[in-house]
């Protein structure tokens, strides 16, 4: 009997990856290098002309094509490796992104592409707010108000301290510039980008515990705070540069009007208005018309947050928090599934654009400027510190503080954007962000981004033994 | 009592739209003014440049959160218009795309940019991708090439007479220019774009008849031929423009050998590497993984279609005949969704994105040069007559041969991919299409795509009467 027949018998390939469940990943890194390849040669060779004899359908599609399939197995073996280390699968995600987009650092440049594409950036920008929208359709704005008062308070503390230990550094590392600049500092440090810690609760199937519901209430009132900061800082800074007036009181007042406008009205009339859009929606009574509807609804808030300059996530959360399966009874008596079932598998699809995408924009070369090393180590350490005295703020007892303050840790895009508006502001000639002080930023945003899903990983596994062994002690002391 | 307090007990709006079923379409007609309107007034004012002070969360993704919403509310409220006059849903999707994209000719320019958004035309792409891979999935290699000889014959019958009868127009309406002109006329008529006639099967729930597969197999056999030709007469054109040598008999020979060498490959190991596939993806065992795995096969094979210039819905359609649910019966055993049931809610968001964009590129402006209508107007009616010849080349009894030459009728973009290549070639000095013949193919290709919905639903209905009295007649003479 030949060995060829032998193998095949067996079952070939996919029977050596069952007996060694480890071949699994190496056959998923083949192809991982399969693919990359071929996206390389592919988005490398879309430049030359197509051949004027033959009906081009579409160069482009072709590329957001073989970028996806990249995308999506870069994901899942990501996800695969750190799950079986026990790291939350997003982890993997960003971590592959990041070797994905620094490819070029070994002289491949075929995907430099893909940080730039813009259909792949908007399907990463609607991915996250699928993702906020389902963690939103997990709770509702009753169990939000429940932790309010806990949410606003790790809200405030989160921004307070931060700012000041920001402060602090600046003033430590730039003594040569003046305290609106060490201000500016502290201000990078005060956002929350909630899209990493979101997506590991979920990974870990945690999103409807109350200190998911204490952070994520606390992401969104952060953003408000946030937006009047930086407009504040901004304002103050352009009146010290003009000698002129800046931003008035009245300004500040009515930016926090309006983000604090949107969120009430949104989530009053969002409440009222959504029971009845679904019933003439099912009068409609047409093929997909549920999750249509509720698609609409998130966008629309999504966009409307948007165009008041919160982030579009906070929309898809709130979008997420308003919709309760009793609005659509209709819908579920004809047998149709919930909106979040529906939801899934186009986040499934569109989530781990996003994850990917943000390490593939992670340029390593930052790292490589030993001169704001230190800087940005400390920025770095301060602003992972700085919201460990969220834990404190945190009124309910018995919960998991640590968990709070750690997943309130990520910068991501929202610190970019302070300390991009800051490399835009000059005061007295030269910008209040210098270009070292932003990659410091940069690389602030980068750690705090990769260090919280192993951290909360830890911690959330931690409150849950902490917890077991006070049920323990209570049920042994009241048998 | 006063009255808004008694309308509010008797449910509002809701329980009036319950009463009154048309006010639904009512209450829907009005929602979607207003979001033409909010739309209108979003993108015209994305241009306005953002208050400095704040930070911009991307002005991007909140221009096509708002064109989404518009769409998707669009194709809804015209599926269920047309649903309550017993159309095919896709059909209100077209006309109400046709209304947005003609917004312009009443004055209101703000959604020009839909038709142009990048992002907007990607997801449209993957809606239609999305679109052949779920009918793919539907049907099997097995059940395709059963019906396999009368595909071909379709396919051949269906290039053959509408070039000939395209080739007789143009020398009726244009005796002017030469041979060669008329015949590049007659190939423009001799595409299938398969993608309205695979939605309106869908819509009435046809796509696994055996009538439904012999069109689809026609289409892609169609897009191979349709491939051959344009290569072929573009190479004659360009020889006989140059007086040197054209396309060679290789040349062609290579087109033909590359598509087919792409579906049997495709096909063949395609079948045999599909269950390794997810043997080996099964054991990564990550969240997502059975439907990544699918949507990278679908993209995979989308892409080489397109590299090798058919188009990707081709590959598409391929990639869904291939997979079977036995080849990941590992994951089935887990309790994980199909594979169908896993796209579905992906397609049931993008698709409509497809047919809403579709009919928002219409021109209606083309309608109006009285000039060539009457050309058009022959072009359209021979590209309907000239496709019913395919009823003829059905080989199996009993079947429903009218909706297959009625199923072949659309011609879509490849239609205009052919005319737009004859614009770009040159013979003795002036262009192959004319600016008038162009228009000429776009009013054929609107007609051909608006009229098949409702012809379609009307011949299958029309086949099912027969079938079932042919039933009946032969119970009646065999009780």
């Amino acid at each position: 009997m030949n060995p060829r027949r032998k193998f095949e018998e067996a079952g070939g390939l996919s029977r050596i990856a069952q007996v060694v469940p480890g071949l699994a990943v190496v056959c998923a890194l083949g192809s991982w290098l399969g693919a990359v390849s071929a996206a390389w040669a592919a988005t490398s060779s879309l430049d030359a002309p197509l051949t004027e004899s033959a009906p081009s359908h579409g160069s482009s599609v072709s590329s957001v094509l073989i970028l996806l399939v990249l995308i999506i197995i870069s994901a899942k073996i990501g996800g695969a490796l750190m799950e079986r280390i026990r790291q939350p699968a997003v982890l993997g995600e960003l971590v592959l992104g990041v070797l994905l987009g620094n490819l070029s650092l070994v002289g491949v440049h075929g995907l430099d592409s893909m940080k730039s594409n813009e259909a792949i950036g908007i399907l990463a920008e609607l991915g996250v707010i699928f993702l906020l929208f389902e963690v939103g359709l997990e709770s509702n704005i009753k169990q939000m108000l429940e932790v309010g008062a806990s949410s606003f308070l790790v809200a405030l503390v989160g921004v307070v301290v931060p700012m000041l230990l920001g402060w602090g550094v600046g003033a430590w590392f730039l003594p040569a510039s003046g305290t609106l600049i060490h201000v500016f500092i502290g201000a990078t440090l005060c956002a929350t980008s909630v899209g990493i810690t979101a997506r590991v609760l979920k990974d870990l199937g945690k999103t409807s515990a109350k200190e998911a519901r204490i952070i994520l209430g606390a992401a969104v009132i952060d953003d408000v705070m946030g937006l009047v900061i930086l407009a504040a800082a901004s304002g103050i800074i352009k009146a010290a540069d003009r000698g002129g007036a800046g931003i008035s009181v009245l300004d500040v007042g009515y930016i926090v009007f309006k983000a604090v406008a949107f969120l009430v009205v949104a989530l009053w009339i969002g409440t009222r208005l959504s029971p009845r859009m679904f019933s003439i929606a099912s009068k409609l009574n047409v093929h997909g018309m549920l999750l249509a509807v509720g698609i609409c609804f998130c966008f629309i808030l999504s966009y409307l947050a948007s165009r008041i300059e919160l982030a579009p996530i906070v929309g898809a959360f709130a979008a997420g928090l308003i919709l309760d399966p009793v609005h659509y009874q209709d819908f579920r008596e004809r047998g149709e599934h919930s909106i979040e079932e529906l939801i899934r598998p186009i986040s499934s699809f569109l989530v781990p654009v996003f994850f990917v995408l943000m390490g593939a924009r992670v340029d390593l070369r930052t790292f490589a400027d030993s001169s704001i090393l230190g800087f940005a180590f400390v920025l770095t350490v301060v602003a992972i510190l700085g919201k460990q005295a969220c834990a404190l703020a945190v009124l309910e007892r018995g919960l998991d503080r640590l968990s709070v303050g750690i997943g309130m840790i990520p910068r991501g895009e929202v610190g970019l954007i302070f300390a991009s508006t800051g490399a835009s502001l000059m005061l007295r000639g030269s910008p209040v962000v210098s270009s070292s002080t932003y990659s410091a930023v940069v690389i602030m945003v980068i750690l705090t981004t990769l260090i919280t899903p192993p951290l909360l990983k830890v911690s959330v596994a931690r409150g849950d033994r902490q917890k077991r062994l006070r049920q323990q002690a209570s049920s042994a002391a009241h048998p």
